[in-house]
């Protein structure tokens, strides 16, 4: 059996408040929970339901201050801020604040391990506390904690459709026979992409998570960022090509490839029955190994309940 | 860092010896080695290559007796002897020896854990010991750890292909349009099929991963056996459904069901570009869950080196 923990989480977005939501079905506690203006504290642990009902009809979670939760009695800080480039603050100062403290850290949020992954090693190397960081690649798919338990010196590559929203897009192209701006507007009307998709159709998210993944390879050989990978996005995909790929039973996916030696982000031709051809907003991604061939792993990317059970089996993962 | 261990094998097939050939490579060393009739011991660790090229060449690993084996100081017990039935014997005794030392087991050996169940989590219960079996479902695949990673209370079923030989018949069959004997008899040649297939054909194999993952989701709830399992082979297949089956775009795949209300084995109609219809002797397994929807995890089902993978994580995931 999991020991129960008490968990600070701090962003209230989709994934934020789904591990809010879902806590107590792992066996634990919420003490804490903030979004960028406001916070609720209670040691005996907070009134999920009233913080995430006052977070939906008046904009905030609580009367506290967001620094409130960071000086909170917690075991593990859930940090489910939105990703920033650079030097990843705030979501890097959250991750210093708790490992100072010898508290836990449970990263949603991709900046930190991917653009400052040696000093957050660092930062851990020095604390009680520990970083797992599984929903930032791959949603619910537990690909990090694969990686580590193969080993990460056993795995070779890892190669994979990571983005749901340009998987989305390549697919319905491919299935409609419709240009990118077409499928683009039925997306967003969707919600599966965002008003401003640059982060997702120009492969900025999926390198991301490669550059994690080649960090988690690299086992602090070598650091890699953003600047690192070689990166190529969907927006000049002509529906054209996939029409041709497809004559030659062939699809357009937008594939990246991590290894010790590098980062690939672009679109790639794939046989229409391959592994990597998942439809829809699915992720997959591949493990070469060398002693245990290839392993697939395949399911859903993004979305608040699948991000947060990730970040709950971390929670799990954690002394 | 893993920790180093030393570890006792027991049983010198493909998976013992690849687990032999391999520790080092994983950090740990082998300090026991046994056959059915002899064994090699070092508490310094055994010369590896010398007792491999010994059971290759004289049919025996050394020269002392396979009892002193299971009394050497070793952290972990692997236990790779042929899967039994019923009292699951020698293998539930070797695991029994190691709990009662408080040493941990690693089992690459299905009977233990598929017939004896509840036995083997009391013994674990009075033991400093722990008991890990993530090789004796789907190989190389992380099918025990990922379950664990979510809770067995967040997993609803488990479903795949999980019988290497039998998929490798089906998908012959399928490809060729040849009927079940002669593929048999290819896949015999080839070494995928045993000289007695029954095992793997009649659908035995399978219905034991199935009834090891429904254990494993019952958490103890409810122990099943063998005997708890509808089960139904591939013998009975003709070609002839398999040419129906892809008139209308599907094929025949023998598909393994666990959940916590029991275990179903059977031909199943699947469509052909579905997940479910792996190709060759993958396997791989669909887990449902109530949170993170579904995930897949497809890779090389068995094989020496690769459940050697598999035990190797076992070790490295114990304290």
């Amino acid at each position: 059996m999991t020991d129960s923990k008490r968990l600070a989480v701090v962003g209230a977005g989709a994934v934020g408040g789904s591990v809010v939501e879902l806590a107590a079905d792992y066996g634990h506690s919420v003490v804490a929970f903030a979004d960028s203006s406001s916070a609720v504290v209670d040691d005996d642990g907070i009134d999920t339901g009233t913080a995430l009902d006052r977070k939906a009809s008046e904009g905030h979670v609580g009367d506290g201050d967001p620094q409130d939760a960071l000086a909170a009695d917690y075991d593990v800080l859930v940090e489910a801020t939105p990703t920033t480039l650079g030097d990843a603050h705030p979501g890097f100062s959250h991750l210093r604040t708790a490992l100072e403290r010898d508290r836990h850290v449970v990263l949603a949020n991709k900046g930190p391990v991917a653009e400052r992954y040696a000093d957050v090693r660092d930062l851990e190397r020095d604390s009680q506390g520990r970083v797992r960081f599984e929903a930032t690649v791959g949603g619910a798919i537990p690909i990090v904690s694969t990686v580590e338990d193969l080993s990460p010196s056993h795995v070779t590559a890892a190669r994979g459709v990571l983005n749901g929203t340009a998987n989305f897009i390549l697919s319905r192209m491919a299935a409609e026979g419709i240009d990118y701006e077409h499928v683009l507007a039925e997306a967003q009307d969707l919600g599966v992409a965002e008003a401003d998709p640059t982060f997702d159709v120009e492969g900025t998210d999926a390198a991301l998570k490669c550059v994690i993944l080649a960090n988690v390879l690299s086992e602090g050989e070598r650091e890699f960022t953003l600047e690192d990978a070689e990166v190529e996005g969907i927006t000049n995909v002509p529906g054209s090509a996939l029409e041709l790929a497809a004559e030659d039973g062939r699809t357009i996916r937008l594939v990246g490839e991590a290894t010790r030696d590098g980062i690939r982000v672009g679109p790639r031709l794939v046989p229409q029955n391959a592994a990597l051809a998942v439809t829809g907003t699915r992720n997959i991604v591949q493990l070469e190994t060398d002693h245990a061939g290839q392993l697939n792993l395949s399911g859903r990317g993004a979305g608040g309940p699948e991000t947060a059970s990730a970040v709950l089996g971390d929670v799990g993962r954690l002394e």
